[in-house]
């Protein structure tokens, strides 16, 4: 394991004052670049029942394989590192895959921001979270639902970068429509090197897109591109390699794998899955086959560069089996997410899941609900990267102006949350209790006094008035507050500064790539 | 501890077989008459950290103390059971209220319903849902907010005997304000016993009510009210004693607990908190005087009545500190839910908390965030009772019918996600996966059409189908299919018999008590 890797910026882990700091700063809203969790885990399965996952998983990869589509390298990669290569299908015996991860892949890892303060530690008990990704289609309350623009991208980059809640720019956040799909990729990495200060995201739609993000990194990291101790590249860049289960690799994602792997960016190897169809309509079953798609996976950028940073990715939802429709918030997934954490952490790799996800076309009810029934679970499991935070509506085909900033408010609760019971004297306020007595009240007494402004998470979206007052200032819904806040932060929104001699070098790569090949969209 | 007391009906503990029958019927939306868990409970702290608290619980019975006001009675037991009594303040040396309760409470208990097949284990591994209780107004679709009505009322405990997810008829749904304050209690508990088989809760808010309520009960079980065993009643009342924070007991409460207690009936023993008003500011200083307050109570309980059932309540909400408004669904409630529920195991009580609890006047999206942020906590914390799982509004000043329709169907998901992982070879579906393969769909696979029936939790509310199919249908959101919903099922409502001389009898007791006393709205 490399060990420069695996420490945070800076060379030094958080230490008790950076916690407690952290504590201070989510209570407040006050930024911090990601979460450092203070309460344990949820489990749902003992070790016998992860065992009995995990030996599955390995029977899978022994008995049935993996399909490596249409790259011959992959298959040869295989079969010298001693795995059965039939075809394009790939058996691993028993172990190889866990083995292979085990021996040089990093357990946690920094993904550098071009704002160092920014830079976020993924792994461990850390949790980062990130905009929704791949949505076609935007909706606000003003606009209902229409194809998504650069514009709205630009938005999205600006609202995520304002968030005191969100550490990471993401990555597709929508689809700009409005520009050829072999060229958009240039203008979305440039909007979030340029309006944020975030760690971003790379293409992944083809291994060429994946080249021109890491040359569009080499230019923004200039000489700390590479680090001077390690003579390799830092890892600037993390992007989202799919598989398309059941058991399958395909080239697209293959060649964007290998490109990111490669120059020692990290990929994050997810099985997407709407169990019933891609998997069995079962919780064991769907991790099981899981975890066996993200161990061929994972084991196979191991082979590509031994201690390459890479993520654990889950993505699980279930389906209706009336409909065939994705449902999302249901508890079938939370279960598989739980389970899928824990096995990551014993597998020794950060992991990603969760989200706020939902099936509703709105910002609803039904939405809340659901990402609710996503996100707490994501936090309690211990999710490291977290994609999807915010924004997230219709099963990800739309991107929700209001959502975003609701969700962004629900991923600041997870803040407090993760900080867990200040167990100090303070916190333990017994001088408080002292002080005020059987029934009196608490509101003026100088325990209070000394705490309020840090007391209790406050969000900028619910309405906790009473009913004359919520009513005489027009009885609006959450929807309808977060419309207001979203606008509210655009026009505030001031863009982090950028070397004009980067910009510009940016904008020269973008400007001569978009002009060496015709638009297209394919 | 009462053997017969700690028991389920017929005498038995569920078997493995039950429990997979439960399982399959809350997948398939059929009732079971409550949840027993398979999966473990979430912790936040240590055992150091409990102790911590508990021990500072003992340094406030001691310190400090509690009053007990207006009642020369309790203090007098409090005396003679060797507590220092100053006016109406009581000291209790340390330890000396865990002992009293551990000597002589159930661990869990058996609530009767009418229906037997419906009654109610209260403690341990399993967790009985209820209605939200006490709220002055109704909230619908069709008519906004308005004062709660006896017919609401009776809509409400229909509704709650129609669903598959909520296991108890509740208390004080709602408020029928159109009726007198020192009679509406006859009407509500009749209505609980006509128009449901359920089990319900008794009057709390005068000793006369709750002798009403204990005579009401007297008349419903008739033979069945004495245990031939014991030779003591049957629990067959469950109530609500709210504690008036901080650490004080009122006349009014006092007087119900001690008609129920004596009579074998179960009281709930809740601090009902508002942090920063009613408790200090802290998770942890809130925790401690929870426990504080509830020790009190269920020791003074045990003294009265050595072995009478009784739960350990904790309501703890946040208040903003801007405006002094109650918050429900951030994250320090959560946190002390966590803490509670392990120091009632701790304890050896059954504990009651949480509930789909909101500030939001209207069912929207705050109000589904918020309810999340709390059934969830209270799901995994392991609550046995939980008052307010459906309904709830407004901080409790409205009962929602669309909201109580919305919050029984995520009640239906806590059911499947309490069930856990089926580890079953079924479960595994390694014969799935060999059948299927890479690149293929489970959709038509031997293992998906032996399961699909019972595959994954059907919400009757969330849609989730396609963009396109929805905005053909209206484009509604989940209140409005709501409306629908709980409009059809009270068309559809068909009582459960009861005997017509109980009916009588009960009637006609509810008649002379109205007419030996006049009407008051006091």
């Amino acid at each position: 394991m490399d060990e420069q890797q695996s420490q945070p910026a800076q060379g030094r882990r958080p230490r008790a004052r950076d916690t407690k700091r952290a504590a201070r700063a989510a209570h407040a809203g006050i930024w911090t670049p990601y979460i450092t969790r203070k309460i344990p885990y949820y489990e749902v399965l003992s070790e016998e029942g992860l065992v009995t996952i995990e030996n599955n998983a390995d029977t899978i990869l022994q008995e049935i394989g993996i399909e490596f589509r249409e790259d011959p390298e992959a298959l040869s990669i295989w079969k010298a590192a001693g795995a059965d290569v039939q075809g394009e299908r790939v058996r691993m015996p028993r172990g190889m895959c866990r083995k292979l991860i085990q021996a040089t892949a990093p357990r946690e890892f920094v993904q550098q921001a071009r704002n160092p303060a920014r830079n976020v530690l993924i792994g461990g008990k850390n949790t980062v979270f990130a905009p929704a990704y791949g949505s076609p289609f935007i909706r606000s309350l003003d606009e209902g639902r229409r194809y998504a623009r650069i514009e709205d991208f630009r938005n999205f980059v600006k609202l995520a970068y304002l968030s005191h809640s969100l550490h990471h720019s993401g990555g597709t956040i929508c689809e700009p429509v409005d520009l050829p799909v072999n060229k958009r990729h240039l203008d979305m990495v440039y909007s979030h090197i340029k309006y944020s200060d975030k760690a971003f995201m790379g293409s992944v739609t083809h291994p060429d897109r994946a080249r021109d993000t890491v040359e569009m990194a080499k230019i923004l990291f200039g000489d700390n591109y590479i680090d001077p101790v390690t003579g390799k590249p830092k890892t600037v860049i993390v992007s989202l390699i799919n598989v398309n289960s059941p058991m399958t690799y395909d080239a697209t994602m293959l060649g964007a794998l290998k490109v990111y792997a490669r120059a020692n960016q990290a990929c994050i190897v997810t099985p997407f899955i709407l169990a019933g169809a891609m998997s069995p309509v079962t919780v064991a079953g769907t991790a099981t086959q899981t975890l066996a798609e993200a161990l061929a996976g994972m084991a196979f950028i191991q082979l590509l560069n031994p201690g390459a940073p890479m993520v654990f990715g889950s993505f699980a939802s279930s389906l209706s089996m009336q409909s065939g429709a994705p449902t999302f918030g249901t508890p079938e997934p939370a279960l598989v997410l739980y389970v899928m954490a824990a096995i990551a952490r014993r597998l020794g790799v950060p992991f990603r899941s969760g989200g706020s996800l939902c099936a509703s076309k709105i910002p609803d009810a039904q939405a809340a609900f659901e990402s609710a029934q996503t996100l707490l679970p994501t936090c309690l499991a211990g999710v490291n990267f977290v994609l999807h935070v915010a924004g997230w509506l219709e099963g990800g085909l739309a991107m929700g102006y209001e959502k975003f900033v609701m969700d962004a408010d629900q991923a600041g609760m997870m803040h407090t949350l993760l900080q867990g019971v200040d167990l100090s004297d303070n916190g333990q306020a017994m001088d408080a209790i002292r002080e005020v007595g059987p029934g009196k009240h608490f509101l003026g007494c100088a325990h209070t006094l000394a705490n309020f402004e840090t007391a209790f998470y406050r969000s900028p979206l619910a309405d906790n008035n009473s009913f004359e007052q919520w009513e005489a200032e027009g009885g609006s819904d959450m929807t309808k507050r977060a419309n207001l806040l979203w606008k509210k932060q655009l026009e505030e929104y001031v863009a982090p500064e950028l070397d004009p001699a980067v910009d510009e070098a940016l904008l020269d790569f973008v400007n001569r790539r978009k002009a060496s090949f015709p638009d297209s969209n394919v």
